[in-house]
């Protein structure tokens, strides 16, 4: 008894790093409480009384500390997993008759039970973002736990699936907008930082707009949203637009609309792609809306771009203008890695199908700016019409499509790295 | 390679009625051109067109007929099912090590390819309501053909998580409602038929509430409503209830909140279950609303009671009455069948956790109500602090949990059945 | 004295049926204590109860029968108005020195008592609402009893004030509008009855629009509401626009923009015009949508031709279809009485700077159509461009803008009137 | 001729400041255009054109400079007048004969022709929101030029009619409102400044509520709001309620609701009273919410105080406390002015029926709040029970309701005043 006593508590202790022998703490006791009710939960045929299990168990999640979330995502790692030999019983069965009932009692035994405590808890109010920050903190353990990856993987999908497209909402955002969203405009904004209220006004005014995707269970919350200017011609410099007291123009008269800041909101919604989405969204909605606008395009950082020369160690001092301009081409056309352009940005641009148009010199310089990418950015050009083709062009042929300016840059970048 | 060949057209052309060697159809050529879209559509990794390609492939299925849908379904089945050896491989690596890449591995392999496709459609505006759509269709071939139900069960398993009660809207439904809404609500109702515009005005009276689950993809679209009445006391027959020119009572002096109806919307999400939320949900609002409601309770039908005595070839007609309604206390009680009880509605409330409270002659006059049941209709009352124990005596102890009035008829009508 | 007492209580008396002398009715009783409230809500100057005692105000006068109803009016009339001899000295004074101060004794003295009373019912909830009603039982006792009129005068005076176009609202009205709505306008209708929901659905489909102007106060309440439907070419018969079977169109296909009916809701505020400016904004707001369509027009019944032709005892037996649309061409453009043409419909159309395009046979063979104008409609146009222009003729120079065609049938008719 | 041409000039040129002689500004020739506009715009018969000239109207006047705004109101105040002769008929003809024709004229020739062109104007898009700013620059010239006070009147009973309560919209104030309304909270708060939005999100938190009134012509824009704060007890001290880091209380536990700001937001609107209908309607509607409330109070600046202390050479050295709270409380109680307590706020709140409960001592301890009253502020009791008698003991027998505390206070401040 006694023996047995100390193989579960050694058993249970391990997992929240606690000594064999030790009392487990409130915090994780807490944990196992929670696990408890999910598993009676996802268990309940009847469902009678999920709704009111459900809202319990996102006020006991909500009411754990560090530790007891730990303990927590170590028990879904464990005891919410698969069973392996129903699995491959399973496997093999369908293996050898892929019978409609061989096939539904596949998809049961690979399906982790994780799946349903995650759609049983969804079911409170306020479940989703519950979830969602529950992968967040999820995120912030994997680098040291690894193996809860198995988790994240079954949360993933699952918020990959209920955040599908056709459930998103596209809002524009304005001065009308709720103060509760537009704070959170401010907070979250990762590309042109917003000072306050008065610097958001500026970049909500009539020539300018400001979309973002919502989902309707997470209300007032942008998952992404994108920041856009109309101007005379393509941008080479950010200041201007950025500049909080410049005179409002005419969106009427203007001829391109620049995508200056595109930021993804929730971490907890990370590898969920939207952006490509509302990028090409909000260019045919302001296509229809402002025929006089010919040209969308962005205007971009480049943020491994300094790393990458100083990595290389490159010299930029002789000429530094054309050196840099000419390295950046070359950087953003050539360097590949695992079929990828290796900038995150220019990998999310190429990817969606738009052309790389123009390296600006001096476009942003901001102290990050310059500490990202000695001050340049980049135009990418959005032409609906030839996104599809780019794309392809992307994807089968590794090619990134480009004009011939930043071409022959490229090319004169050659000798530069002893290619 | 020619006999094969043939084998093929064959199990193919047998699909859609066509002799071997003719010619497809123009139906069934647009559906495989649809299934080369989907495919496209859910290999395609950078996405660049998912949004247009997806607009696509509902705008071509929508113009499929009936031997197009057909074909379409059996390529679902055929060519978008896991891939045997990879599940089995799969299947045996993750038995031999559970590591995170094995489970996101065994997740890959086994996650049947449709279950993209439908993901990937559901991205353009109208997805939802078409996969609903889709699945409706697709119910209405799976008897004649069985093995489609592995379509079925991806596709089913996608809207139960979509339709996660987490991501429903409970609204009130009134006389503001849109009429497009109002007129569904007509079409739709399954338990007692509203006579047009002017018969559903009555039923949505101060004196009464009706309520929905609406789903923000399905615009106007009820998923599930509930109609309640407020009376004096557990009512004992519909008719008062049902007539359209009676006087409108005062909500604030009710003793009593009759859900009288209960109506699923959807044939395409058949077998996904909203009553149940829906039901306690509106007794806990109403609840809070009006403190002078103490009885919250059905009057609902007894669908399956009359084949039942019928079949038993059970003799009514001495005493028709007391008969009858031992009989009925005896077949909602004591008649189970896997673990149910095997009338549809009894099962429905009783695992929802109601208890059984009364059974009433000449409850519905109406030919249906007569032909279902001999007129009998029965009282489930929902006590939302019991509604836990009761569901668990149902499920666990095989349990109904029912007056002692029902009960003794129960008992009087074992001499009937020679039991 | 004595007779004038005497007289006074009779024609007070009279009201209420009471002889002379007699104990006033119960109603009639509740009229005067509604008169007492009034008289101290108006009077109130701190308004510290204004609110309350506006609420009770309205519930008074909703609880009135006719007698009591008529017996507040007559003392609306007679205690509310202002005060005869402090009028003449205030315009005395005034006349005197137009000084500021004399001008606000002018204005306050003026001001019957009876407008502020109405300002004062208008606070409560409901107030504007029961103000319309008030009105349009008033205008039903005033062809008995014109001494009231100088109740309506002040009710209409400020009805028309408050009911001015910047405090409407435009709004279209289609399937998704409240039923609360849509009931009405199946209730309203004046031109061509709507037969139910059904009927009124099709006349809402996408080849269709509705548009009302409504209150904010009155919520749900169409004022003034006009039908709109999309054909290739100037309709001259309104069966086909009004067939519930019909063939659903493509708006962006149309040519033409036809107004069918339009109908004024409130009787209680008859005299106040709306349905300019609805035309007028409706067609303006459709050319923006749909640039595809070049005319707006009406196809509009004559409901006073047949009367006149009767009267005027003239005989159309002999080649009936020329001899109507000569007549009615005559009658609606040379048929002036006190500045208008004496045709209803005609003078409203014309007043609004319409054109008179085109008489045809047999355009509305229902039973009221053939009774009202032997079937003839006719197509009034409004073109924006020369509204103003044509308006200006028709009350400047008192000339009907209407067609050649028109012309030509007007001057064939005076043969036959003897002109 | 040329003498009469000067003279009218003269006549003319002295409205704008111009020199005899002096060829008009272009400011002030606008004005005259936007004039003629009016005439014909207010004359029109058949509103044709109303609309259109109506949006003219608008853009002209808004495109005047001070100049020609002062002209604009010399023309509407000299030639939009009523006719001195024809109103001195009517009112001669009415007096000998009040029939409803000669009451209609009577209405007719007294209402300024100033009343229909304002009517006009509000006919435009944004007429009503362009009135009031008129009406706010008319009032910035009244005092230099008071002969203009004939056009305020015309405008501020118009307006006055317009703005009726049952036209106004309570609506909750919260962190959801559009940021375009709250940054008018920012901007207009008179009583306690609102330090940008991070104040004033405290200001909004779940133990606050603010409320204000809407009218359905000025969107986003407050007429009146209210801030009010969940306490435990009556307050004393403004200063815990505006700190902006305090802990955020649980309404449903609080004893009383604290109006600890109130705010007319339109100077264009001054002397059109809606702050008594909000606090009355606000209380009763949180006294229906919150159950657990059960004082609602004010925590009042008393403005005029200090000002009259010193003016009447009061000592406050010795014992300032003691000497200060008697002062106010004499203050308070009997300072009558005109049949009002002179202190404009006292005013208000008396007037409104509220009791003076208690004067607290520093309780404000801001520049301004030392400034106006020493610190001093004072908390008005609004029990709704008791409002209309307050009211009428305060308007009919001038006299204060008021604590026992401030009776006493009161009186011992006699001696200091020599009374």
């Amino acid at each position: 008894m006694a023996e047995a006593g100390s193989l579960i508590r050694r058993l249970v202790g391990s997992l929240s790093g606690a000594a064999s022998g030790m009392v487990r703490s409130k915090d994780a006791r807490r944990a196992d409480r929670l696990a408890r009710v999910l598993r009676t939960l996802a268990s309940e045929k009847g469902e009678a009384t999920g709704a009111a299990m459900a809202r319990r168990s996102l006020t006991m999640y909500s009411g754990l500390g560090r530790e007891g979330r730990l303990r927590f995502f170590e028990i879904l790692a464990r005891d919410f997993s698969p069973d392996r030999e129903a699995v491959l019983e399973a496997a093999q069965a369908w293996h050898r008759d892929p019978s409609p009932a061989n096939h539904a009692a596949l998809q049961r035994f690979v399906e982790p039970p994780r799946q349903e405590v995650f759609r049983r808890m969804n079911m409170a109010p306020g479940g989703t973002a519950a979830l969602v920050g529950l992968r967040d903190a999820l995120l912030g353990e994997l680098r040291e736990r690894p193996h809860l990856a198995v988790v994240d993987q079954d949360l993933s999908h699952l918020l990959g699936s209920w955040f599908n497209r056709g459930f998103l909402e596209l809002r524009r955002i304005d001065w009308r907008t709720p103060a509760a969203t537009l704070e959170k405009l401010i907070a979250y904004e990762a590309v042109h930082e917003i000072h306050g209220f008065t610097d958001l006004k500026r970049r909500l005014e009539n020539d300018r707009r400001c979309f973002g995707f919502f989902h309707p269970a997470l209300v007032d919350e942008p998952l992404v949203f994108v920041e856009v200017a109309f101007v005379d011609e393509l941008p080479a410099d950010v200041g201007p637009i950025l500049a909080p007291e410049s005179t409002v123009g005419d969106p009427r008269r203007a001829k391109c609309a620049v995508f200056y800041s595109i930021t993804s909101c929730q971490t907890g919604l990370r590898g969920i792609s939207f952006g490509n989405f509302l990028i090409k969204q909000v260019a045919a909605d302001l296509h229809a809306e402002l025929p006089n606008l010919k040209t969308f395009a962005t205007l971009s950082p480049i943020p491994g771009f300094r790393k990458w020369v100083e990595k290389r160690g490159l010299s930029v001092d002789a000429a530094p203008r054309e050196t840099l301009e000419r390295l950046a081409s070359w950087y953003l056309t050539r360097a590949w890695e695992g079929g990828h352009i290796v900038d995150p940005v220019a990998r999310f641009h190429l990817g969606n199908g738009a052309r790389l148009e123009r390296v600006n010199w001096m476009a942003d310089g901001s102290t990050k700016g310059v500490a990202q990418s000695f001050g340049l950015m980049v135009n990418y050009v959005y032409d609906l019409a030839d996104v599809e083709r780019n794309h392809e062009e992307y994807v089968k042929s590794q090619k990134v499509v480009r004009s011939a300016a930043v071409e022959r840059a490229a090319r004169e970048a050659e000798p530069l790295l002893g290619a």
